[in-house]
């Protein structure tokens, strides 16, 4: 459902909606025949899958591997093809930089230079993380009348460049020039309204330049994905809703403040990220609560891992069941296949349980075939949201 | 398919198309675990599946619960996101006005008012329908230059009211406070060209609050959802047939005939419906006949009479197989699980039955489990008329 269509319809009430967001959820048969869910052992939420309403959703659209923004996106609501996040804005949520609207973030990376200045080092040697912070401190005596500049390292060769100021434009070109053996190019502007920040840029890598001048192997930078925060329509305004978000890791937690949630304090743990959801209760009406665990192990490609990823949020699955959410849905921003060690397009297993006015269709369990045979088929994530709302009560008729 | 590809793509032929809408045919289990469809007997209906192609289909959108407006636009192939029928126009072809496309019409509600002009009952105490007739006779000696103006009873504290006129607009507000202890709100413009309209309908309720002044219950009134006939292409030029509607309640009729479709002069049963059909076959290419008792049913939160409004119907669908359309379609315009005792966002069930190149999927029977694994999967209900039209061999190959 379009956002202007569900701020159309929805309507306030007391009941309780809870995401459980297993990141890299999907995955893919290894030579077994069958993938890390098939072959986990989760019974819990085998039995939830069979109480509920199952299906797989589709993130941006088919074929299409989603990085950690459009999957979260999607599952909040928001058409990640209409609404985008910049790489540098998802740098910043990365290191829970406090990104303001009109501030301009790009991802930063140290690189090598030759005498002639071509690049001999995209990556800098993958610098060491303390020396990437030792030379970001040198970058931030950098000063440029009329705006605040921020650089803050992130890790290994990467670090966030922040110009804070007015009539800042992010239409900006990147000075990557993709390939070794090439100068980095100056920052261009797409239209005339970015001529000045494109300016300010220019000034400053020619500052940084000389400041990293005869260091090694950090002695140049090039930036990227140059961005604003993107206008956004908060999911509180729009589902008239207190909404809370409870994720260990930054990027998630910068996701959902992106959209209108409150972000939670919260620890390490899921075991603590439930102690977070259990003692806000009554401040909230919808929740998204996230575990990471099973995205990474898919990244590192290590099938066992997943398997235990998945199983110990299976011991979970009961705890979040007795929040007594009117709504409960598990659902993946993407899937993270180990065989493949990375994100995929590949449809995600998808759950909505609730307490009334709900077709379960006796799926046999939470896995990605048993999944595409749910009730709900095989849908936009994007959707998921107006369902929940629906059967949480908060959608009026449409048309008379 | 969007209308535009339709009028490109159709072409005429003799063959026929019959859709049978049962209003609010979807359900959702009770305590049982099994819905009104899984519960009632209905042997026509399931055999009819089994060699059919089946699905359910989504009204509006996903979570949507649709008003019978937008639930039957879609099934006459119309988005009902793009085309909107306002309140005051359903009002209208509800009780068979004959609306004109300059016509602004309005919802009426009597009310009673304090001595200081504030409503202290929205409806009027639901004025008896009698009474209603008489205040509406009152109302029709009013007289505005330049407009003539209709006031029709509807039922209990409702009317409705048309200006008929040259360049009347319904970019208007409504005048209902929607709370009681507020006087009514004035008609205001939403743009200048709809400030003439706006006086016009503020001098009609200065009128209508001097003359109606002493009477009890109903000593004023309150418009709503004031509205103009929606700009429609024709279903007839799109799709290259001749389209008849067959319905015993005229908001089906006013909805049928909004989209160009002759409407049928029949009874108040549905084997009158039928006989209706059967005399015009040779007349007409596409054949809408409604069945409006499961909605009913429904709306009452009356299981069991929901049950027996789907077996009466089943008894009907051999005479309306014999009808031998090449393409018939059984479908609902929205759920209404009698769980619920109104319309809802769940997809409704859905077959199409046609003599030649189907893939049938030998589902079990017609209710919403078999239809969700039936060969058309789930999808918006706006596909039905295309789908029809392809098996119809109404459609022409897209591209060389």
């Amino acid at each position: 459902m379009e956002l202007d269509l569900l701020r159309e319809l929805s309507v306030p009430s007391d009941s309780k909606i809870l995401m459980l967001v297993i990141d890299g959820l999907g995955g893919v048969p290894n030579e077994t025949g069958r993938s890390e869910l098939e072959q986990a052992h989760v019974p819990h939420l085998d039995r939830l899958a069979q109480e509920s309403l199952c299906g797989l959703t589709v993130p941006v659209a088919p074929g299409v591997t989603p990085g950690s923004g459009p999957g979260h996106l999607a599952l909040f609501g928001y058409d990640p093809l209409t609404y985008k996040v910049g790489r540098g804005v998802l740098e910043a949520l990365g290191i829970d930089f406090d990104l303001q609207p009109s501030d301009v973030a790009a991802r930063g990376n140290f690189c090598t230079t030759d005498d002639a200045g071509r690049i001999i080092d995209r990556r800098a040697g993958r610098l060491p993380t303390e020396q990437n912070a030792e030379t970001c401190a040198l970058l931030r005596e950098i000063s440029i009348p009329g705006v605040q500049v921020f650089v803050e390292p992130v890790r290994e060769h990467r670090f966030l460049l922040v110009l804070r100021g007015e009539g800042l434009s992010d239409r900006l070109t990147e000075t990557d020039p993709q390939r070794e053996g090439k100068e980095p190019l100056p920052v261009r502007a797409l239209d005339a309204d970015a001529e000045p920040t494109a300016a300010l840029l220019n000034e400053f890598i020619a500052q940084a330049k000389a400041k990293l001048a005869g260091r090694h192997p950090a002695n140049m930078l090039t930036l990227r994905g140059l961005a604003k925060h993107p206008p956004m329509p908060s999911i509180t305004e729009t589902c008239k809703f207190r909404a809370a978000a409870i994720a260990a890791y930054p990027m998630y937690r910068g996701l959902a403040k992106l959209v209108g949630m409150t972000v939670l304090k919260t620890g390490m743990t899921f075991a603590e990220e439930l102690e977070t959801l259990r003692a806000h209760r009554d401040e909230f009406d919808y929740f998204f609560i996230h575990y990471k665990p099973a995205d990474s192990a898919g990244e590192d490609g290590d099938f066992q891992k997943k398997i235990r990823a998945l199983e110990d949020i299976d011991g979970f699955i009961e705890d979040l069941h007795a929040f007594q959410a009117d709504v409960f849905m598990i659902a993946g921003d993407h899937s993270t296949p180990a065989t493949i060690a990375g994100h995929s397009w590949h449809p995600v297993p998808f759950l909505l349980h609730t307490q009334s006015f709900a077709r379960h269709d006796g799926t046999e369990g939470f896995n990605e075939r048993a999944c595409a045979n749910g009730v709900l088929g095989t849908f936009p994530a994007k959707e998921a949201l107006s369902l929940a709302m629906a059967y949480a009560g908060r959608l009026a008729k449409y048309g008379a």
